[in-house]
């Protein structure tokens, strides 16, 4: 199936991706999906979804990120508006067939998501291409996806500077081999608790951390939802807390959104040390806490950096003893 | 059958005790056992443990407790002197038939206890009471054990000004209307998180915390294990990180360690504001860490304060951002 690519979608958006040539700082590859979600507080269907929506949505709120991913004929025109409206680049979004679909539930217990159902539809034969245009990015994003074409594209990027790379327990299943080496060529690791235990055949998380700094990474970023997330460095240890939520609505894309937040605040700073890692990785908290607050996108599309600065600053003074 | 006290145990026992007549500043209700417990790394037979005991030698590194309990006259002499050695008060200990005994396990996922067998033995007749020089100690903790026996202390003593509670699943389970009773009596309610949810039907944290607060504590500490401690007063939440131990060898006891050491360091300070819990939350999750490091006991005797303040700047360190 021939494939076509969304810069013809519209004129605004020839206009928006000219405009946005240059300025793209951030580059995430990932699902863009249509979700159906149901948790104890509401369901919605055929939301706009996927890693590297949620991550560029969140990036977008600190830097200016360009997606790589696919999404099919079926796929809304107000979505693709809305994805315009956060000035994120689009060059590299194919249009085929029919959009991913994802449909799932969380229970009582929104810790864990549970899959009804996923067609692929387009992702199945989708080979990631990154337009000229963004092949001089420096920051680049892995969100979750398929190993291979995480590899695709960076084989792609001239001279990427900072690479995160996350992944997910379908992937550890079935894809071992793609993801260890992925890891190997990415500056960060992230993933969530249950995933490193599983990747590194061990409970203790320190022990999984040390194992995946041995692999190349500088750092490891172990997501734990409400319980915060750890940041391990050869020598240093950050523990960022989690925000006490009491109305979690939604948790879908918290740790796709905590990732773009992550590199977002990093392109814009352009600081890669391990003190502003810190500093990113409560960012990223901060943009995930909110994103549990309403379903899908809802909250991050309205998002403000004063929402962002406040909570931020919540952050703090949790910690301070 | 009749008990009699420990105070004349020994010579050594009775002149501890005239000693520490004025000084104990922490009345510490809770058990004292006889422990088997195996773990991936090892295992211990009638090992000294119990709630009191852990509490109590935690509290210990910081101020005077003093402990009601009930042991046996199987109760090892060695352990009478180990705990006195820790100038813990010993006059509330009865002795009478068998010492209560735990053998329980841990497997793989170090987070949870599960029994083997439970010898409730003279713990089952159990009747506490508080000797008359422990009448006037303002902090008192009341240590994992039956409900209504905390109720009982708490009874006798006569201004308690200050008290910590804790308890555990069993007491949920079966005298739940006790365990409230005691919550309206206490000035900070300490649970964690399995029990908080079980306690107030909800999984949020939050929301049970809420729900604790509006029984009667100005605060209420949710142990979380490896993932830390949540402090939450009225307008104020504060969140402690858990230690990242790479190796855990028994968890038994972090719980009524950290008990011990929060109302221990907030005995020797003297100072109840928010802002002290905050650090005495830190001082208890330090021990409790410690404690995890070792079997039974052997690593909170060998302790010392330097080892206490190390870990202290390493909480402080790994929260910086």
């Amino acid at each position: 199936m021939k494939m076509k690519k969304i810069t013809n979608y519209s004129k605004f958006s020839i206009k928006t991706n000219q405009i946005s040539f240059s300025m793209n700082d951030v580059l995430i590859i990932g699902t863009v999906a249509l979700d159906t979600i149901e948790t104890p507080f509401g369901r919605v269907e055929k939301a706009l979804g996927g890693s590297a929506t949620y991550a560029s949505f969140a990036a977008s709120l600190f830097s200016k990120p360009a997606l790589i991913s696919v999404i099919g004929n079926d796929f809304p025109k107000e979505y693709v508006d809305l994805i315009k409206k956060r000035n994120i680049g689009i060059n590299g979004l194919k249009i085929t067939g029919k959009t991913f679909r994802w449909d799932g539930f969380y229970e009582y217990d929104m810790n864990e998501a549970k899959t009804r159902k996923t067609e692929l539809n387009s992702l199945e034969h989708f080979k990631a291409e990154v337009p000229e245009n963004y092949k001089d990015i420096k920051h680049v994003f892995l969100a979750n996806i398929d190993p291979e074409q995480q590899l695709g594209v960076l084989r792609q990027v001239k001279k990427p500077k900072f690479v995160v790379l996350d992944t997910m327990n379908f992937w550890i299943n079935n894809k071992k081999k793609y993801v260890i080496d992925a890891i190997k060529k990415a500056d960060v690791l992230l993933l969530n608790d249950g995933e490193a235990r599983q990747l590194f055949n061990t409970v203790n998380l320190v022990n999984a951390s040390n194992q995946a700094l041995r692999l190349g990474p500088k750092a490891v970023i172990i997501k734990k939802g409400e319980h915060g997330a750890l940041l391990f460095t050869k020598n240093k240890h950050f523990n960022a807390p989690g925000y006490p939520l009491e109305n979690i609505k939604d948790p879908t894309g918290c740790g796709d959104s905590f990732g773009g937040a992550f590199i977002g605040y990093l392109a814009k700073t352009r600081d890669l040390s391990e003190s502003n890692f810190r500093k990113a990785v409560v960012y990223g908290s901060v943009v995930a806490s909110h994103n549990a607050e309403d379903f899908g996108l809802n909250r991050l599309k309205r998002l403000t950096m004063a929402d962002i600065e406040k909570r931020y600053k919540e952050f703090q003074e949790m910690r301070e003893f």
